[in-house]
């Protein structure tokens, strides 16, 4: 089993623009083809639904229960949303917690790896979360889809400085699709 | 004859740490075994070479300059400096210039084109410069060698929103190379 940073950021490493907006990421996905988007975002449909864990930042969440509209929780396998704040709650194998040391956050990893069985742990975001779980040696593997536009600003992809090896690169529709191993120190 | 943006990138869109440095790239190209890293090296000469002019900021050219040690200037082609400072001058095709206005930058592309006399105009950084001349309509490629680390802060590969269109992407050696053609709005 693996512990996977996966998301989709823009040419110049941001994963949300300065507005906390995903706009710019679905205009490009819209506009595929059915067979090259379309394909794309169910094979990440697929990976999701092969994870035996999943976590993510409150940011995230707040992103997802927004764009599902008040729909149940997507995702099948248990996830873990890091927050201080009280957020929104719906139906689902939802788990509202925090890290705020690298001991919290060993322990969360654990607790993640025992829940997936197995399988693989999915970071989804955001880039700080991603960058810690590097820093103490609990990321295996980054996987990108890289967006055709940069925009100036926003949310980091990575928050910090992460040593990688380029594992595959290509194209998938309008997507730039690249997989890193991450190099421990 | 296009206009093209070629850089090196770290994952996380910085093409020069907080620091300044480009330590973090050259110890990423230095360890690429000769015939990986070497030939990705040769062929970036290659293209500069085929250049009929170039420009960059004050940064990329300061950083040149110290890297070459004193050297004359590596470049055939006549090669445009933006800058406002006095900046330490050393022996080749050089232009020192400003262009603070869209006209002015307007009118700077048009010598480089002339200047070209029917090659390419390269672009070699920094990331304000090239998002200016694609908000312009005058940047026509993006082609970016993406390093494998994310630095966590920098100089912006690309200051502004740019739209692209993926023409290629694949592993050469270490990078990741990645070649855009610019949407014109």
């Amino acid at each position: 089993m693996s512990t996977v940073y996966n998301t989709a950021t823009s040419l110049d490493g941001f994963i949300a623009d300065q507005d906390n907006s995903l706009e710019w990421l679905f205009s490009v996905a819209g506009a595929e083809p059915a067979s090259e988007g379309g394909e794309a975002i169910d094979e990440v449909e697929d990976f999701i639904a092969k994870a035996g864990a999943i976590v993510m930042g409150s940011t995230t969440y707040e992103w997802i229960v927004e764009y599902e509209g008040g729909k149940p929780w997507p995702y099948r396998a248990r996830t873990w949303v890091l927050t201080h704040r009280e957020l929104p709650r719906i139906d689902g194998d939802l788990v509202f917690a925090s890290a705020d040391t690298d001991q919290e956050l060993r322990d969360l990893h654990a607790d993640m790896v025992a829940a997936a069985d197995g399988r693989d742990v999915w970071v989804v975001g955001g880039g700080r979360l991603a960058a810690d779980l590097a820093r103490l040696g609990l990321l295996d593997e980054v996987v990108v889809s890289v967006a055709p536009v940069s925009l100036g600003g926003g949310a980091p992809l990575l928050d910090g400085r992460v040593r990688l090896r380029a594992l595959e690169a290509g194209l998938k529709g309008a997507f730039a699709c690249l997989r890193y191993e991450v190099v421990r120190d």
